[in-house]
């Protein structure tokens, strides 16, 4: 049986969008991620006109709409 | 006696549409889900003016207001 | 004694009213519901200017503000 | 002792107002509550400049401001 | 050692101001409290533009901001 | 090991600042805190166009952003 | 197994950026954090149009969006 977060098991190390509760979109490469869904993120970038790099990133998981992994 | 989630279990491997807080409507092909309503979607597209194509996504449940399988 | 739960259980496969928090109001027929106020829904439609039929729903209990049977 | 919730067992068949979360205003008279603040009117109407009649109501109590007895 | 909540045991049959989440300022005679910072007022008005009477009225804790006696 | 609560532990009787999630920014002298970063402050005043004295007031943890002791 | 909390551990005593629930983002050198990821900053500015020198912290970790060390 497949649970909803074996999406993040799949992606370690890989690249990955998040969506933030306030808008924001956040690329980066997945490090880590545990059962609250707090992510930790190489090379983020938050995109958006105004693209910013912030490096490593811990996103607060019950701040998360949505996490995709690139294709 | 049913319960809400069952409408859940019976749409695995079948379309949804989820609509999410921040007021984004996802379509995609329900994958799996748990008992926070966590769902991980394939094919998933954000709907609306710019139509997005996210591939596989996992949305988290409690940013969640409904879900609903397509007909 | 009787407790607030009792609405629904008395408007199991009635016509009832879902008042969402973002401001949606949505129609259908109770089938199933749970201690999370957790509802599932048949035959369900958002009202507004544009009505939209959606069928079979699950909607969470936490984004619920009001539910009312149908008179 | 008394205690915050002994304002909704005195009101009991009386009627009140119930201030949400989202800026309604619903008055009915008070049939049950529970420990959530979970409420359910009889004979409610939401207020405002389009008054709508909706009958029984349960009113979810996480997004209650205030609950306010008639005098 | 003092506590956050003698703050309102010291209180009990004075005059407080409640500010909520939705923006309200509540003012009123504390008759009651508990841990979760659910309030009961007599006397009670909600102040602004149109100061409104609404005499004994229960405020859920997890909606209100601040809470200070009348000096 | 220092934990950030030592930030309160070491403010006690000092003024410090309060920011809320609804904007407030308050100022006063830390007399009690709690686990749930409740607040309980002295002299207090809400800064802005319309500086109010408050005197006493209880702040509830979880509409709090984040708490500076003044230098 | 690396954990999304060693973002945290690795950048004590080093600067980092907290983006809030608000939209304020404040830098300031990590202290100390605990599992609430709430967190303590020492020489913690508010930037923005208006910089503001807030000097010592402690940001609750439930208004926090992500968490960046500086680079």
């Amino acid at each position: 049986m497949q649970r909803p977060l074996d999406v993040l098991g799949a992606a370690v190390e890989k690249k990955i969008l998040v969506k933030t509760k306030d808008g924001d979109t956040i690329s980066g490469t997945l490090k880590a991620f545990d059962s609250h869904i707090n992510v930790w993120l190489d090379d983020a970038k938050v995109l958006g006109d105004k693209e910013m790099n912030i490096g490593k990133v811990l996103i607060r998981g019950d701040n998360i709409v949505y996490i995709s992994p690139e294709k």
